[in-house]
């Protein structure tokens, strides 16, 4: 038994969606855009470096820029351009990761110490300030007009998704559909201009620019609903943030907008004082999982992402079959089977 | 008596350098920008235009759009891109304005209660991206990618020297040539960029638009180093922002820098304490300004001052006299002269 156990542990593994191939398909790539995002982020104030490559190099996934080198790949791209703005992309995104975090107090990101708890938010405001300008050098360098009308369109569109979260954090009358204009702003939008980045320099027709913008933009909603779904779900050490999060930062994700939709008045109370007046005690994020389970608050949040996983995958319904494609269609699945 | 006293200060004052013509040159384009500023701060989510309002519309001077402006008059130029450039000038201003009143944690800005101090630190944070990348966006609307090069890079910049005032901020042994670096990330370089893209828009030769560059960083310097000597020696209630902030703060400013190399070692043991240790007490400022005094530290640093000055006047050596030409000069009188 001690034999058999493992095997089929790795035999369910290997029929598990995965990043396995997407990664594959742009692993080449991905090397000259981590090498390219190492070089743009020197400065002569040494701080700036190594601030950024903490949280640059700090084991993140690499998801956006994947995508517009996944994306450039399945518009049939031959050249170069997708690495440098790949690299902006994820430059872009660090900014906001460092900012979020200040924002948010946070401790922890992807399982290391977030930079505001290593060197204070003074630092991680303005490095992202830096990461956020070098950015757009790069984008003038790579001399597109369409590529930074989407950037810059994006980047604004964020910060007021934040700000918007920053509004309805501690509301539980917030409904599913503000929510999902949190979502879309926080994280969706940039999704969208990754892979919308990804036809614009592959010079492709304005349908299939459009098809990248909806396929990013949704797998991007997906990708958010099950993080939410996680946040509830997880283990510190399987997602590198630490279980209940969300909870304790008083935020109102999808799962608790639905349980507290469906939960009696004593529930309801319940959740108000824990995420509206934020008192908490031992035991409150216990009760408020089995609260969400009771509801099949989470099971429900995953499900809504497969709505979205579901028109991400029927965005790219006019491209032909290949390898691009099959490991962008995989992408989706992963998203949101990774909940699990 | 009584009558004759306020008469000799009118004569005086209007003898005194002035922002007037400068001012009156740009005042109908001014309000132009104005309105756009207003206009371009809206959002779906209120409390962005509700923040941008307050800093934006706080009675700051309008110095950097109004060198743009002035700039492309005295490059001759006839058109209207230099109004949405000048806005898209005083956003990415008003954005480095609300990180910077997070990292220092002021209280007050221009004699008003700072963002920050009213709805916390992180909108401010936030709708400073959010300004920010608007600016962006507007840039990309006006569609030069060399303006999109100067403002980007001149934003990195920004960042950069916001970092190193940041390393540099308890610091004694920062050399005046280091001090002077951060002078030009924190303020210089994007007078700089807004006196370049007045030359841009004009489409001014090589020349020109190098010259434009010299008087605003020039110009900028000189500006800085005036406000240094300013916060030893101003009222709360003439410059809008309280008398020895830096001191406070424990910001190493050119008059400190001055004062510590020039004094005894009872003196720097002094200025340790205080700046370095940020052990300070009641009298501490006053004896402070009484150091800068015997050592002459703030009159040598309105002479320093005077030294940018004198380059940024001669930057404009090349330019025909007239209106424009002579209001950018006197407005370099009035950014040193207004220390006194």
């Amino acid at each position: 038994m001690a034999v058999i156990v493992p095997l089929e542990g790795e035999r369910r593994a290997a029929a598990r969606p995965s990043l396995d191939a997407i990664n594959a398909l742009v692993a080449e790539d991905l090397k000259e855009v981590n090498a390219l995002i190492m070089r743009r982020m020197e400065s002569s104030v040494p701080l700036i470096p190594q601030i950024a490559t903490h949280i640059v190099a700090g084991g993140g996934k690499r998801i956006r820029p994947t995508l517009t080198l996944a994306t450039a790949r399945l518009c049939g791209y031959q050249g170069k351009r997708q690495l440098g703005l790949a690299a902006c992309i994820e430059f872009i995104h660090t900014a906001t990761l460092l900012h979020d975090d200040v924002v948010d107090q946070s401790r922890l990101r992807r399982g290391r110490d977030t930079a505001n708890s290593l060197w204070g938010n003074k630092p991680s405001v303005l490095v992202g300030d830096f990461l956020f300008s070098r950015a757009f050098q790069m984008m003038v360098e790579d001399g597109s007009l369409p590529v930074l009308a989407v950037l810059s369109r994006a980047s604004a569109r964020i910060a007021e998704g934040e700000v918007q979260q920053l509004m309805t954090a501690n509301d539980l009358s917030t409904s599913e559909s503000t929510y999902l204009e949190v979502v879309k702003g926080k994280t969706a939008v940039l999704f969208a201009a990754a892979c919308q980045v990804g036809a614009i320099v592959a010079e492709q027709p304005r349908g299939a620019e459009e098809a990248m913008d909806c396929y990013g933009l949704n797998l991007g909603i997906a990708f958010q609903l099950a993080d939410d779904a996680i946040d509830y779900a997880s283990t510190s050490a399987k997602m590198g943030k630490a279980k209940g999060d969300d909870f304790r930062d008083g935020k109102i994700t999808l799962p608790v907008i639905l349980a507290y939709r469906r939960g009696s008045e004593i529930e309801r109370e319940f959740w108000r004082r824990t995420l509206e007046k934020q008192e908490q005690k031992d035991g409150d994020l216990d009760h408020a999982i089995a609260l969400l389970q009771r509801h099949r608050a989470i099971e429900d949040t995953v499900e809504r992402a497969r709505h979205y996983g579901a028109i991400a995958r029927d965005a790219l319904g006019l491209f032909p079959d290949n390898a691009a494609k099959r490991a962008l269609l995989e992408t989706i699945d992963f998203t949101i089977e990774r909940a699990y």
